[in-house]
């Protein structure tokens, strides 16, 4: 028997080890016992400590004098970032599903751009991809009841996105349109910023949503009266996606107000009620978004 | 039986080929087919191209180098789309209904540019009003729902319409009144952007609408205080068309919810459903909008 | 009896003549007779005339030439207007009544700063005062739905009137905290436009009310971060005062959905109907706002 | 019996004189008397009028004629609120309730600033949280029905809170994230002012707020891509905060319109009523905000 048969047989008891892989699993996915909250909270430390060194790195009087620090830093959490998300795929009892969940894909997006640094420069940044492991927070400190409005939040989201797909569309045909005619207008004007079709069109976009950053600007008498027109336009159609969602949320609000206790049949129970305040029975599917 | 005659009925049997018209018809009208799919498919692809044409046109570091290339393009999806504009006519089973639908406005619309372009220098540009076009894929790609969710949009729109004419005559009374004080306060300022009512009317919209370019700001005191006052103004009616079409929408949404299955009168049946959940008929007139 | 005496006569007697009063009354107040419905058409039209005059005269490229033509056609219209408001007075049944109503008001306010403008230069531009004369348009041509429309937004922000001004309160004593902290932060940059107090009042509202015209703008970190704090606070209370609104008219809207037919009791009817789709009958105090 | 004992008992006897202690609560704790209504109005008026005092400091031109006489006012007043501040405690039947209860910490955070700024240069301006005792106004005048409604919206911004917690701890995640890309995109451009990440993500929350100050602009046509998503993006999540607000507003609403009357049990009461409309009966916990 040779040492290259020993180490597979070595490897083939530990990527087998049912009880590590059980024990692992209980600190890194769970956060109940002990271990598990430590492991989560030093977890969400390095996150927030990472996303930071990458924000401080860019601040050049800062990056300067700290670089070697810095990047130091930065080498030692993409290490034990890349280690958790081996020993994730590890010991989850069904790998592919982690692999292709969202936080998954988060987490391997996460330790990609340092690697990718290597070969080009300056993806490096893309690492603060990592603040979004953060959502994790909300199951490790047990705040179920954020995760509920949350859930509440994307369900009317998703139930408004095709009414609010629909309006993008006609928003993105009105801006070309209307960009096209205001490069007419003020296209001819010497030193306008109206130079070209993409630039009125992001003009159009930046009066449209109300923004207005005022970097271009009509000075013709003409590109101001249409431009009057397009703000009082955008200040109309802002109403549309608010009206979507308010509704979409009164809605959602209605059918939870008139969920009735499965137990005495009466409606009317205060928003996050976990119990009803009549019997005191379980409200079951109450909060879960149903 | 000269020429002309014989030439006379040639034309005379193709305009009244009832055959090749319902062929053409179920191909160009239609995208049950595989080729009515392909048809408009290519369509969509051609009017998305010389879309981009006139925009790459616009952008002179381009244009420069590729002007002979992108003007032929520009002739020949013009070609394209006045010979489909005058099939389209030939195969209507009713060509006026046709000619003054919205789609055939627009089918118009966006041709003639390019020939008025011979006369007026400039015009050429309208030609992105082909953009309108695109609403075709709705149709084409069987995204029904998506229209029925344009329906709703378009129907709250139109509800809340005179509403919202009201609210606009009085903004415009508004803003005319408020541009002319503060053309009074500011417009003796040396290098003043005040310099007359217009312009001030124009700054009276742009506060309003809480687009703020930031061209026009007022420097004395007094202007700077009348346009706080004008921004809390601004501020709180923007909360108006905002109310008016949630109202409505919440109001359209109650009334579909209202709905009862026309077999077992129950309600509360989920957006978009098309069949009853209780009994299972078919839910008629509930997604048309009605 | 003196030639004074006879004046004195005529004068009384033409100051009594009640049918030449009616006769003016039902041309002046009212629009149902051919001549009514001319006098208020030409009235509206001499409005916005001279509403068109002010502002053309305050464009100094079209005032140089024409300034004579223009300080002509506004003494003429003043000469009307005021004119015109004798004569309301004179043939209205309740002279005061109608003086210190709304539009007796703003009749008077319509023709003051030409006269004022004798002693104060500059008060004559107020005269766009007459813009509010147009709301008139609305009676004249039986715009009756939309003065409806115009009743229920009246009624939906007088209804929210409290609930505003506590917000405004807030907002003011917020406006102002803000202002001084970001004065205490940025006041002493070298050429910063946080120079006092009141224009770092006005920065906040700007900023508050998203407007952002970017005059007055953080450059310390400090003050960029306190300045996200303060957007991220304006976007949420943004919300306030549409919700406000939006809550009022939804609720309005249920009033009058509750509205039941006084003949056969049956409720529903459609926005703005004036008889019931059931059986007919007159629907009273349906669209009168109640 | 020395002096210093016949003064302890002085103080002794002063510390528990009920009478004087129950006359002075009565005038400056309660409005109902006379005195105690003059009390309460000098007192807002002392208020706004060292408000206005810290104000004009701070303006040069203002402050350079009057530093003397702005000082001693300031020091006035501080005494005064000092003196009050004491007196409140004193004559408080549970001290220890005021101090710790909102309107006590206004208190004190009122009068503090001045004494720290004989250590700490600057803080003197942090007076102005003065204006935060204005909101006794709504007390003094017997405004009761705006107190409510300030309930009413301090309650819906309770309720929206989790929501809104949730919702900012992923506006958070996405700033930092497209202000990062940002970063990555422009930061390189000669002159930029995306020279760091942090810039960059104020420049995020400029624009997903739609203020827009403009102080910070792409310049690149990917950066004017970019940018123009994420206005779209901040122009459809300005509707999330709106609808919660809304969705519950109208929800509080609703609650109200459900009220029954406790004697003759029916609803429908007008907001803001204080007696049943069908039987005259006192509506207690109606407008409480229950």
């Amino acid at each position: 028997m040779g040492l290259f048969t020993k180490l597979r047989e070595r490897v083939d008891a530990f990527l087998h080890d049912e009880d590590l892989k059980r024990k692992l699993y209980v600190i890194i996915f769970e956060s109940d016992t002990p271990k598990g909250k430590l492991f989560d909270t030093c977890l969400i430390g390095f996150i927030i400590a990472s996303v930071v060194v990458v924000i401080l790195e860019s601040i050049q009087s800062f990056s300067y004098h700290y670089t070697f620090a810095l990047r130091i830093l930065e080498y030692v959490f993409t290490a034990f970032f890349t280690f958790e998300y081996l020993v994730r795929i590890y010991c989850s009892p069904r790998p592919k599903k982690y692999i292709f969940s969202f936080f998954g894909i988060v987490d391997l997006l996460a330790t990609l751009p340092v690697y990718l640094s290597f070969f080009f420069a300056g993806t490096r940044y893309l690492i603060v991809i990592r603040a979004f492991r953060l959502i994790r927070v909300f199951r490790v400190f047990k705040l179920f009841n954020f995760l509920k409005e949350g859930n509440l939040l994307l369900k009317s989201l998703r139930i408004s996105a095709p009414k609010i797909f629909v309006f993008f569309f006609f928003v993105l045909i009105l801006v070309t349109s209307i960009g096209t005619i205001m490069y007419m207008i003020e296209g001819n004007q010497p030193g306008t910023q109206f130079n070209n079709i993409p630039n009125s069109i992001y003009w159009a976009i930046v009066t449209m949503t109300t923004v207005g950053y005022g970097d271009i600007t009509p000075v013709t008498p003409a590109g101001r009266f249409l431009s009057a027109i397009v703000m009082l336009i955008g200040y109309t159609i802002i109403a549309v996606p608010t009206g979507i969602v308010s509704a979409t949320m009164v809605g959602e609000q209605r059918k939870r107000s008139r969920y009735k206790c499965p137990n005495c049949h009466q409606d009317g129970h205060e928003e996050l009620a976990e119990y009803c305040k009549y019997c005191g029975s379980k409200l079951e599917n109450y909060n879960s978004g149903k």
